[in-house]
């Protein structure tokens, strides 16, 4: 309570934060309650009190309801684990069970790994690459004999890239997909969604590979979508073989890059949920914490494969990608009409947020970006804040319902199939969408930015950027998932994987070049949250709408920020580093990757 | 082949059209071929010709593919009746059967309704007031006793205005909902799609209704969406009685709107669909035919309950409502960006496409837009239509795609939910979309507009819009609809029925009042359109790409323009009025209508 009340405060008095990553967090007691985990049961949701039964719609199309702290529990993710150390962390009031990562623990692996002569790893996508160099290089590290093995389809142009990473036909690392499959004890199933999906196979890739696994083996996924699939089209995985997840919340190159930038450290890298989805033999659970432990992960919690796929594709096509991207455009829209430059526009937007914001959430949390303010920035934030909160809230809530109902998997797979001709109708791959005119202005602006330079901090962008993050937060808060899971897939993956990427290339770059699954969904809902910005929000904020007190007063009283302070504390001290030109793998471009 | 060539010798030499909508068509024998229907095998489209293995992604998403005329045979649909004349029409080279209406045919409903004493109306939303009346003023006029009766739930607001329409419970043709369900031999089901899923409800309506029914009663639906949502559930009808659908191509209130008109002539309406989807002792074709003669259907055409929901579902989210909002905020920002004024900017877009356009193709045909421009406008027309047709047949043909695979009706369940309090989360009625600024340029424009004034013909706005409903067309096309199913979901409801409205309270206006399925699909649809127009479209015509000749030319030959031609002999002399002050209803804001 004590700790509500100081977050209530600095609403009044802005008080230096502390800081959220510490030189050294290693020895800090990451189970013990820090204060700030407490206040879920004394400071609840005081939102405006609105009838229900009017459902006529307003400007506002949201009305507030009288709310319960939580209705759901979260679900509980415990897990038995006899090679690693399992620990408890309090967030927000809610214990949640962690393994902390580190290299320290790499002779652990073959523990974790019994039995398994041969991992398989399949596709050379974002993941693969990265996944497989990590596990061999942690492997090795721990003296094991176990084999990492690249399988790759016929003919495939990747073969040149992965022998180029020292992967070869020669040593037995490097083969055909069929014969890897089958020949492994552990198969990491890392092709991207879409190519699992080819409308001119035969059957769909998935079910040959089901086909191929031994009695006994493990499946690996680095995703849930494939069980999001399964389920809507009334199938199951075999019952013969393990299945389990480890699902790095980052790209494969950020899961590269910390990993070969922390050899300095006790390691670094991209916390990752796991998940057991069937265990014929009690292995399971071991082999996905070596699993994780091995990639570098800096902290692995518990997920379910269902729980994943919907906050990592609803994540997404939210503030990771779709909504950032529509956000962007309806307020460089809104302050060029405004009389902005473009310059300036496009600095006050997407440099704002993918530099200073993100960087102050990432070391400092959100209430440090409102405490950083005037007292006139201040009064700006709220304005924003308040208005864009229910209308970014609405589009959230409708996709992660359509995520979760099994549509928007179905509309991925659809549109991987309309990539091709068919039926009489032309081929319909994504187009670009790089070439409009705030993104030509993006060009320029970064061209002529300072090295390190990390844009202006801009009141009303920061206003209507937190609400979105907040209405994210509490989307998945009231569908049940856990605090790590949440906490990663709004804020971590955001300012500390996507966005530095976004600021050295445009968000533009980002929404052309990243997963298939991730692009569409990301065209599929960005206009819809400039949309929704543009027709309720700004005209809010035009019709001078009151600032809604009790919606900034839950902000500052939310236990979330206890939450991430709690996370920050199990970060690692190196920071990823992303020069001007970083690229990353864009897995359909490399067709024969799969 | 000579009308092929005498439509394509419009592009050159522009020649008066003939007149589509002749002062008595009556006499004209519509089942002849009027020389517009045989083109289909001698021009068949020419594509550009595209490597199809290269999925990599242009500005221009779409590549062309070697194509065929049309891949699937269209579905056969022939129906046999003992009360009414069957007809034959040659649409584009394809046969297809229909009854024709009109006020000389109402002595026949006695007998085409054998076996009913009463057809009970449950919901008095949209279609329910319109049909309603018809029936009993058709039925009256045949002397026939057959009562209608409206079911309304108890306490609902719409019993004043079903007494205020004559029906009352003093005679009998007014009642409770479910005694009017268990009383009827054909039960009208006209309650929304959204009030049939109510979350509040113990069970569905839908559920309920069936129970309540009379074994070898007869289902009469104006709309396959509560065939989409059984199969998309694993579902069915009950087995013991019929199943029809007449679906008016038309709104409400234009159904009845013209009914009334045509009391002067040999009656005026919105053509329908038909549909038999069980029949459990062959009454159920000559029924669901006497249905749509009495509503006044100039003609009637056969469908299935899935191919309705399909096209309608689809049409609305495409050019009836979502694409044409899309287009014109599109347009709008492009025109005031290059520097025309907002109220200039606004009859090029809006105006220009709810009057003179609607007004040429409803009258002479698409062909008639391009010809009654200048050498420059066709070429301004060429380039817009060539730059926006595979944009537009992009989000079109995602959109049938999410249609028919149940995903779309799935999303329209799920929002209708969210309009309440759920899960802890607050309701999520629909916000309006009409305070933007550029629907305050609309008020102001439509208040200072001449009486009858149509807008100036824009031939960018002319360009764009010819290209989505050509997009639409061939979409349609390919996935097997009829003609007459595609013609009258893509262009007669549009510019016959909905643009009109349009043209009287602005777009804004039908997508904040329409239906809450057609308002949700426009919510979600259109900014899609707007985005890839921007992305897209706008971007290859400012790079000045050249103008795709082989889909102008492909464009001026398609044999759905003697299609048009021969449906628009059946048109019936009077045009629908339209007062500057016209409503129209929004069921689910009569809360107690079903």
């Amino acid at each position: 309570m004590a700790a509500a009340t100081s977050f209530s405060s600095t609403l009044t008095t802005p008080t230096p934060s502390k800081t959220l990553k510490p030189a050294s967090s290693r020895s800090l007691l990451c189970n013990s309650n820090l204060g700030f985990s407490s206040s879920l049961s004394s400071k609840t949701f005081k939102p405006l009190k609105a009838s229900s039964d009017n459902i006529s719609a307003g400007v506002l199309g949201a009305k507030m309801v009288s709310s319960v702290p939580s209705v759901k529990p979260m679900i509980s993710l415990d897990f038995e684990t006899s090679v690693f150390k399992k620990e408890k962390v309090s967030l927000a009031g809610h214990d949640e069970y962690i393994v902390r990562g580190g290299r320290d623990l790499f002779h652990l692996l073959p523990d974790a790994f019994k039995g398994i002569k041969q991992i398989g790893v399949i596709g050379w996508g974002s993941q693969g690459p990265a996944q497989a160099q990590n596990l061999r290089d942690s492997l090795a590290e721990a003296k094991s004999d176990i084999k990492v093995k690249i399988g790759l389809r016929k003919g495939s142009r990747s073969f040149a890239e992965a022998r180029g990473a020292g992967f070869t036909e020669e040593n037995g690392t490097l083969g055909d997909i069929w014969e890897t499959v089958s020949g492994s004890d552990l198969v990491l199933l890392l092709i991207s969604d879409a190519a699992q999906f080819h409308p001119l196979q035969q059957a769909d890739n998935y079910e040959k590979i089901f086909s191929h696994m031994k009695p006994n083996s493990i499946l690996g996924l680095s995703h849930g979508f494939l069980l999001g699939h399964l389920q809507s089209t009334g199938l199951d995985f075999p019952k013969n073989i393990s299945v389990i997840a480890v699902c790095p919340k980052g790209m494969g190159p950020s899961v590269r890059r910390l990993y070969v930038q922390g050899k300095e450290v006790n390691g670094a890298g991209i916390n990752s949920s796991f998940a057991v989805h069937q265990d014929v033999d009690g292995r399971a659970t071991d082999v996905a914490l070596g699993w994780s432990v091995a990639l570098g992960s800096p902290f692995t919690f518990a997920t379910t494969l269902e729980q994943e796929y919907k906050s990592d594709i609803f994540g997404e096509r939210g503030i990771l990608l779709g909504a950032v991207h529509g956000i962007v455009e309806s307020l460089f829209r809104r302050y060029t009409e405004n009389g902005m430059s473009e310059d300036e526009a496009y600095k006050n937007t997407v440099e704002c947020i993918t530099g200073t914001i993100s960087r102050t959430i990432s070391t400092k949390g959100m209430l440090a970006v409102y405490n950083s303010l005037s007292a006139e920035g201040k009064k700006e934030f709220e304005t924003a804040y308040s208005a864009s909160f229910y209308p970014c809230m609405d589009i959230l809530y409708e996709c992660y319902e359509d995520v979760a109902s099994g549509s928007e998997i179905r509309s991925v797979v659809l549109a991987g199939r309309r990539f091709y001709e068919k039926e009489g109708l032309p081929a319909f791959p994504m187009g670009k969408i790089d070439q409009t005119h705030m993104w030509k202005v993006g060009e320029r602006v970064r061209a002529a930015r300072p090295a390190g330079d990390l844009g202006p901090l801009h009141p009303f962008t920061a206003g209507v950027y937190v609400a979105l993050m907040m209405a994210q937060i509490e989307i998945l808060r009231k569908k049940g998932h856990s605090y790590s899971e949440i906490i990663n897939e709004s804020l971590i993956e955001s300012v500390d994987s996507l966005n530095p990427f976004m600021h050295a290339r445009g968000v533009s770059f980002m929404v052309d070049n990243c997963s298939t699954t991730a692009r569409l969904g990301s065209r599929k809902w960005a206009p819809r949250f400039d949309y929704i910005l543009t027709q309720q929000a700004l005209v809010a904020v035009d019709n001078s709408t009151p600032i809604n007190r009790d919606l900034i007063s839950n902000f500052f009283s939310d236990p979330v920020h206890g939450a991430v302070e709690v996370c920050a504390q199990l970060r690692p001290t190196v920071d990823i580093s992303v020069p001007a030109d970083a690229d990353f793998v864009r897995p359909e471009l490399r067709q024969s990757s799969n």
